[in-house]
């Protein structure tokens, strides 16, 4: 495995480029029985599509997914679901020169050192196209998660310094606002901050914030998969994450132990927290409280200005990159923090199903 | 697998509980031919040794390391190498009270929930002294490392609300003052901060940075095995860490492209970056700058007050644990952060071992 | 994962079913810069490819290879080459009867028990199409072990009672005949042997044997991942193999250690053996010397003859199951078993490369 | 990773070498709430003690097995099994003439090659001691098969050219007679048959059979994780063993369709099996018919007669290897058969687990 696989479950396999031929994912462990089509994996799709909105790249792309394999009369079958969307306008640029040198903040460098040359085109596999693979197995991933009752929902929670408010929160603004903040007016303000930024030819961050509701307690493993340490690793390996949090994240280095502690308490016969400063986490296992994490997306590296950087012949040399960028990756990275989440906690569910003499009872001695 | 596992290539598995027999960890995939003995590895162990500051539990463990397999002659022999610390002063507590309810900020809860009973002597599996084996593997791969030219270095950036200045960066001080902090005034401000925190009988958390040092560009995998991603499981695997940063992590989320970018430079015929917001990472490979992350540790859960919580029973009672209970994990952090940094590290380094038909050759056909 | 996974290094990931839209595999894990095409590819497909002899289906199926992801430029970049065939043929038949009842010899109970029910077209996931994504795998690492130096090369060693004599060995042969035997003698005898086969509507089993050449020693790992285990896995991992032998295999439970016994010698400098009683490993791992390997593969299940079996609704029945069916599985199997052998050998090629400190330093400190 | 490691969900990790402190396992994936013991485990590992009859070499080790980690108050807890055993009588030889040469049919030359060097005392991590970690991990799986119906039972089946008959099977003859035969009259003509072995200063071969019975119908993944697969990695990674059958195995490749073809039945209103051609096995997957096995082990390459092999400085030499050997590996290599067919079914059961949605609901829903 060269890092192209996710899930020792419900394991996903992404692969291509952005201007190969078509992109795709691999699921293999998905159970089977469960009801999927088309239109289930193109919802989730559509959140990420590209011209959806003045802060997108206007890249005429259908990205419609086909279903390969894996389903069979309208049933997951058990086996593996191979998924496949087409790369349509993949040679309408001219790359020559992006070929020569290495772009600030992006992969060129490093994928050179690395295998020797890369596919420079749109980035190659370090493009944003390969999170497509992502959402389309996140979606696969939600629906098992929604028949066991358990909820997955990322939104913007930060555009540079414009913050949502929490008490205004809008569930239906996530995907009707073009931030996918789902506070309405928080929203207008980031629209004008990326303005801004727009007419500046510079670019923003932000954060996503993911919440998860009703998962059960028991959820992660005590040591290395910890269910923290297993969301980190999903959500960190999205392009452009440099940060991750959990419940109270950062701010928890400052708090002190009689502020950050979670009193336990009964609430209709079942063990619940006062507060929720863990972030439904507890020793590496759910607790049954909400999950909380956030990623912190650093601004487009792409921006119509002068930078300095090294071409491969070693000369050091001013760049403008040309075409037209993408102001901010916040809100198309909403749909691949919640896909990834729904991903990650859906293959410590499975891991979970082992844990005690129980649970192998209740399957073979039934 | 049941996620007491790291690694792939460089694979530590460590077993035991707090109140076992025994603690220790197996390490698979150890190259042969490094020179490596038990001091080796006891002088990392002894840096997270409960009992040596005012901070610490003053616990009185030996904890000193066996190498059981794998080292023949002095040096690996490329099977795995088994290393093993007795619990020898296991048995002076009573816990019949602590069995009885969860204990706030504790895995009482989600183990029971998990397994449906818990190993309850001081933690079990969830005690902090599961992180011995992880400091033993640490030293190995710090040892393999420090042969390849890279250095892996950690330390206490802040307690509290005390940071280090890094213009008075003093390495020596890192093993010299009881927190950790390698600057001797913030480290005199922070220890009078952890008195107060004793006498009002609060505990507090902190910040671990970690710093790696000679890492040649090209390690990590692009896309779910990225460098980054690999490091935060790592991190966020260790018991209290909230949350996880790379190079200027959170902050980014604020930052415009243009101050973002680091801009490629050349120096003495390499290609160099001006600047290092990115820590050390672009698309998820090294880039041949410092490597620069920060774990966010959270204050001790255990602390010297009535808390409200719930017994098994499902009843809301109050308690106050009693013990003498560490004011901040922080310190003893350090040197597990380092590990686990060394760890992920060199796991990526072995996986990108196959990266390109050129290494093969090297090896097959030299 | 759930089985459709291969390899840990040069991962193979096959998915499809006999009668969906397509077939196919995605390989992680193959080092950069390796030249390849479709033709590559291409020739190995097309000795598994149906409706090439009398004792192959005539299914009209082009089996075109089509790379979409991993190639640039005539090379491959390191990152997941997805390789799909299309299924084009696929509508032709009507399966509604088979759907109701378990062919005898067959998988359909058993992926009924397994997961409710099944893709009963062609076959389904069971079906032999499964092995066109091992095949055309097979082909790119075959490419690799080649320009290290190492030949792949499996043929037709029996059929029924009829076997080749090594002394007539024809390498050319194993491409030629319609049986895959490197001996036209044998070819003809056993050719005779399937078409009275088919006259009595039975069918034959046959072995194919595998060869190694040029593989270095110190390849496999000593316990659990010996060279013999994983080709063991490999090859019985292709539907009906049932039984698997390295070396003199199964009869060397008859010999006598003094027999059996490979006494080792210098030649040109380098240790050699004076026999091969071995098959080319011990202790698990290469020895320099050829590597044999035989799997055993039944006789084809379908027949055209009434067979006693039971229907969905718990009913015996007697049925006559309809079609063309191969009086033979091994021909067609000989490049799946070449395939698997190559994949095989090449992932502890890559293991290997971690085995010590020198070959870290090769890489690392050159 | 490097081999020391078997299963994905049971995972045992042995470590050790024959002279070392200590050999070991560590069991990870282990569901909570199983009784267990240290008798529990002494019970499988005193069926592989040296010592215990004229066939077996007289070492004088207890081979006491201590747990250490992983059960509480009398039941596992979910968290990793740490076994040990300790090396007592390891000092009691001198390695220094066999460490300058190669032994014929051992892995010295083939260690040498892999890592540049090898712990020679004994066979290192190449002696039959490694196998005290599989049985002791295998009495573990066998207590849990057990407790969900399922019986694993492996014997010998032939020694040299004298096999049993079945139908004097006796089942209390496998831990009754020092060959571990079922027959008494065979077990009385194999003793004899290896006393002329031992006169001759030679050694023998055998083969050992093993059944499953009661495995439910639908265990083992289709395509590569297939039942016979996985079972055949098991027990080819047992050192020494050169052939590995399912069912009727070798003698498929002779046999037709009209012979080989199991055909179903109804009885007691489920559905089985009128023969067992195929070991209890279709298309990789269990079909609820007993699961028969058989592993062809080669005899001991150490024999007291002179052989021809190479020293360290590459020169042709002559050698007469000391010390006591067994005439034969087979009665002691029984329970490891035994003990990885159970490990590796386990390992199936529990990945069967997550094989449809249904399985997950009286998990989650429940």
């Amino acid at each position: 495995m060269a890092g192209s696989t996710f899930g020792r479950h419900f394991t996903i396999q992404t692969w291509g480029e952005s201007h190969g031929k078509a992109i795709g994912v691999v699921i293999d462990g998905c159970p089977a029985g469960l009801p999927l089509c088309e239109e289930d994996i193109q919802k989730q799709l559509d959140r990420r599509k590209p011209g959806q909105s003045k802060f997108a790249t206007p890249r005429r792309e259908a990205d419609q997914v086909e279903i390969l394999s894996g389903v069979f009369e309208g049933k997951t079958t058990g086996t593996p679901i191979s998924l496949l969307v087409q790369n349509t306008s993949q040679r309408s640029h001219d790359y020559s020169e992006i070929s020569t040198y290495y772009r600030p903040g992006h992969a060129d460098f490093t994928f050179d050192e690395k295998y020797g040359f890369r596919d420079y085109r749109g980035g190659g596999r370090s493009s944003g196209r390969e999170t497509i693979g992502r959402a389309a197995a996140g979606a696969v991933a939600k629906k098992i998660l929604k028949q066991l009752g358990i909820d997955v929902m990322a939104y913007t929670k930060s555009i540079g310094p414009i913050s949502i408010d929490m008490d205004h929160f809008d569930k239906a603004a996530i995907t009707e606002t073009p931030t996918g903040m789902p506070d309405l007016e928080a929203a207008k303000k980031a629209e004008a901050y990326l303005e801004a930024c727009m007419k500046e030819t510079d670019s923003a961050g932000g954060v996503v914030e993911c919440t998860v509701v009703g998962c059960p307690a028991g959820i992660g493993e005590p040591v290395f998969d910890k269910l923290d340490a297993v969301l980190g690793k999903a959500v960190l390996s999205i392009g452009a994450v440099k940060a991750f949090e959990i419940g109270d994240g950062c701010s928890v280095a400052r708090s002190k132990g009689s502020e950050n502690n979670d009193a336990f308490r009964v609430k209709d016969g079942s063990v619940t927290k006062e507060t929720n400063h863990a972030g439904g986490i507890l020793g590496g296992i759910s607790d049954g409280s909400p999950i909380i994490l956030r990623a912190y997306i650093k601004p487009t590296p792409s921006i119509h200005r002068t930078q300095q950087t090294v071409n491969k012949a070693g000369q050091e040399i001013s760049v403008n990159i040309k075409g037209r960028h993408d102001p901010i990756i916040v809100p198309r990275a909403v749909v691949v923090v919640e896909s990834m989440t729904a991903i990650a906690l859906l293959d410590l569910l499975l891991e979970n199903m082992k844990s005690k003499m129980d649970y192998l009872e209740r399957i073979y001695l039934a």
